[in-house]
């Protein structure tokens, strides 16, 4: 049970987001600028930044809703399996894993991201604009991460949530409706 | 130096937020939001929580500009010393300092925030929205230290151009001039 009064039905940020309305909105419009605003990364690799930082985070309805988006965008089941438990060894450009790297930076602490980590970035080929949306995405699930776990609200368990709540993240993007989620367990 | 190009003179988060303005609109309008729009906390408690989590986060210019600003919403210059070192003796409120122990919980992960914290909390008296916005600054400053750090973006060293942001955002909030502080080191 969630640590606050959240309205039924509604499963991990959702909830949230509907307790406070006023918050919620410039929440709401940042996921939707970083996640599906211009930037040379695409939303594939957007969403695979936002899951790897969620599992670090052992956060389970962000990584499990951001697993399932990214499978849907990259249209490949295996590759975000590959980079949780080793992101060295998956089928992602160099220049994605060295973003990955700050981004697991992030995770930890803004100050362990080095100049060695930046440049090796650099050399792979991110920009600027790549390097300052991978600090901010990972740092924004940092928040969601904390929010979501911090105030215990609801995880669902099977999969056949997760594939839809992707479907719409992907159709409607993060500034939608945040209305229940009809599925069967 | 910063790890992207930041324009001069623009101090910690001020350069970022004018580096991409799309997504510096919202981070403000979430700020102001939380710091200064409806809430049963203090302008004062707020700005307590988000030095306490900046300065376990070790985030120089966060810690260093909301201790400023704190200082002077509580008219108190040791109040936050007190409170960095062991908050459980400092002259708060038994609430506030439960507000604390969720906010150094959220600082290390959600996951971490316990039934029994939350309990307590309310045993002091504090509200379910109280726990809440405690939760989402603590959140909050956790993207934020992160952003600062992460791109190593300028931290001044000396004390007047702290007591002169905080005296900027005293009077005109998170969603005012991000023009630079002209101060003499």
């Amino acid at each position: 049970m969630a640590h606050i009064p959240i309205r039924e039905g509604l499963a991990g940020i959702t909830g949230l987001l509907e307790y406070r309305l006023d918050s919620a909105k410039p929440i709401r419009e940042l996921t939707q600028t970083l996640m599906r605003g211009d930037s040379p990364l695409s939303f594939a690799e957007r969403e695979l930044i936002a899951t790897y930082v969620s599992f670090l985070n052992e956060c389970t309805f962000c990584t499990k809703a951001h697993e399932a988006t990214a499978q849907v965008l990259f249209e490949d089941d295996t590759i975000i399996d590959s980079v949780k438990w080793n992101f060295n060894k998956a089928p992602i450009s160099d220049k994605l894993k060295s973003l990955l790297i700050i981004a697991q930076k992030i995770q930890q602490s803004g100050k362990s991201v080095t100049v060695n980590d930046i440049e090796l970035s650099k050399n792979f080929g991110a920009t600027d604009i790549e390097i300052h949306d991978t600090v901010l995405i990972s740092s924004l699930f940092c928040l969601y991460n904390r929010y979501v776990d911090g105030l215990a609200s609801w995880t669902p368990e099977d999969d056949g949530f997760y594939k839809k709540l992707a479907e719409r993240l992907v159709s409607q993007g993060y500034t939608g409706t945040t209305e229940p989620i009809v599925h069967s367990e």
